[in-house]
């Protein structure tokens, strides 16, 4: 017998898109992809995508409060929009709870939800509610919209692109490490930074649209598994290759701190840390100024060059300093939710 | 401290819906109704509605083939696009498994799934995996587009209207009864007829699109709470009252079959059972023989006047055949996923 932990989270992913049939032309982007994209009455492309939070895999109720674990989930769903270059407009909440649930969980997570999607423009418009035995399970199904001309996908890619991304890269998982190290000495001000992007990360919707209006941008996925699993998501869509330049890596100076603690590396939780939740992209290079002043003037929102696009066949590569170059193979994943305890 | 379990399912929908903000003029129907209605750039209507199954709550493995269960998930979703007379296209799915899960469960849920949204004309274009610890969770997210003026509400029951159901009542509660008592001695043909009805419900899709066309019902659900809690949401949102004629209750021979077996009434499974989807819905007298004639000619369904809408103040009552009146309160609830064991 073969158990969904053998094939893992992508395995699954392929073996049930193989088995399903070709979808119907109004299927612009389906199954597979972060985000649907489909072909409705009007001019303008409709999104769907859905992200689930399950207790004691995505997160703990002795460490996240309920008002920011319904901001995070919205939050990430918003991400994936916005990597798209879209607009969120509705939300719908399915709630599994065990019948013991303190009604003032429900409270704090609807407080939070409401506040995350009213920041991103939509409304919550409907859902359902269920009972479950042990643990409670929030699944939100997000909706949005896209001018197709304006659409970015994972595909589009090209030989030559420069990779940027937004933000700094490495401070949600510093956050989920000092969660579980609550003893570690840490400066306040990088507790706090690290341990609010890990439990209320801030998707960049503005940054995403911003992106899709100057027009130059080839490809894009927000940084949800980790920074490598992301850009060979991008990288295989696009049939191209990618170098990660390790020394160009922005990490904050609160990631750095922790990661000393920790006795680890910084520069491997940017890599593969994950939940990041900052737009990666690729753009020619003669765009660059120009996407680094709009997002920067508009939104005060820094991004960074953090390698290129190269031939499909060197596959994803993360070249150190010391001139060094580690393969990732297509097989690895930053965060594969069937793998692990 | 409160427990939801002291709420109740409909009282906590009431608690959400109260605290969230009026939802902008693009919801048309939001939070507290079985489906979104919204609107986007085209001239149709967009429709959204989820509906999850949860292990050991809604289904048992032991008692349901995972193919089975693709089938319902997705036809209790249809179910509620069919019961405003809509479209389905689009469905997202979440799915969250345990690590040792049999991929074969997957394969099956999928074989499904993939087969009931091709019946409704529709395709799987997403979703989501994860882990889960215990119970699995199936959240089905089914999108699809209505034209405005053929949409159908729970709302809009008139004085006089006589109220309709499609096909038969109880013989998914029947099923239910006789899932849990293999060892009673019933006809195969009963047996075959309940048990399917209990694990692989037929939306009345077709029905639901020609009685839009029709233009003359005033307000439709689908059955899946049970008639009686499903014609008091249809009285609710209506403002209006309710009589059930017992005596008109469309029972099947099989369901018949099954309760006597059981000791039980069968009227009291078709009132109270749930989990039918068929249809209930309002029409004017003069329309009812152009509605039976219509759903029987072009589909071979029977139709059943089984009561009337009276004055808001009278409630939703139940008249039996010797003239005892039986008045559901507006707490009664046909499935409330909160309560019970």
């Amino acid at each position: 017998m073969m158990r969904v932990r053998d094939l893992g989270e992508f395995g699954l992913i392929g073996r049930i898109a193989g088995s399903l049939p070709q979808p119907p032309p109004d299927v612009v982007v389906g199954i597979g992809d972060d985000v649907a994209v489909l072909r409705g009455s009007g001019p303008d492309y409709f999104l769907a995508t859905c992200d689930v939070q399950v207790e004691n895999v995505h997160f703990l109720r002795t460490t996240t409060t309920p008002y920011q674990l319904g901001r995070k989930v919205v939050a990430i769903n918003v991400s994936d929009i916005a990597a798209m270059g879209g607009t969120p407009l509705w939300a719908l909440v399915s709630l599994a709870l065990p019948p013991d649930t303190d009604v003032d969980f429900v409270d704090g997570l609807y407080q939070g939800m409401g506040e995350q999607i009213r920041l991103a423009g939509g409304s919550i418009v409907g859902g359902n509610l269920s009972k479950i035995h042990s643990e409670i399970v929030i699944d939100l199904c997000l909706m949005g919209s896209v001018a197709p001309e304006r659409m970015i996908l994972r595909k589009g890619a090209r030989l030559g692109d420069l990779v940027l991304v937004t933000g700094s890269l490495g401070d949600s998982r510093a956050g989920l490490e000092l969660i579980g190290h609550p003893e570690w000495s840490i400066s306040d001000s990088a507790r706090r930074t690290v341990i609010e992007k890990h439990l209320m990360p801030q998707p960049r919707l503005k940054e995403g649209q911003a992106l899709a209006r100057l027009g130059c941008v080839h490809a894009m996925a927000d940084v949800s598994d980790g920074l490598v699993s992301d850009l060979q998501h991008i990288c295989g869509a696009s049939r191209v290759g990618g170098e990660i330049w390790v020394e160009n890596l922005p990490i904050s100076a609160a990631c750095k701190e922790v990661a000393e603690r920790a006795g680890q590396d910084a520069s491997t939780w940017a890599l593969t840390g994950g939940e990041d939740y900052e737009l990666l992209f690729t753009a020619p290079e003669t765009s660059v100024p120009e996407i680094q002043r709009t997002l920067a003037d508009e939104m005060g929102t820094p991004s960074h060059v953090i390698g290129r696009i190269v031939e499909e066949m060197s596959g994803v590569q993360v070249r150190h300093a010391d001139g060094k170059t580690v393969l990732y193979a297509g097989g690895s994943r930053g965060w594969d939710h069937f793998s692990g305890s």
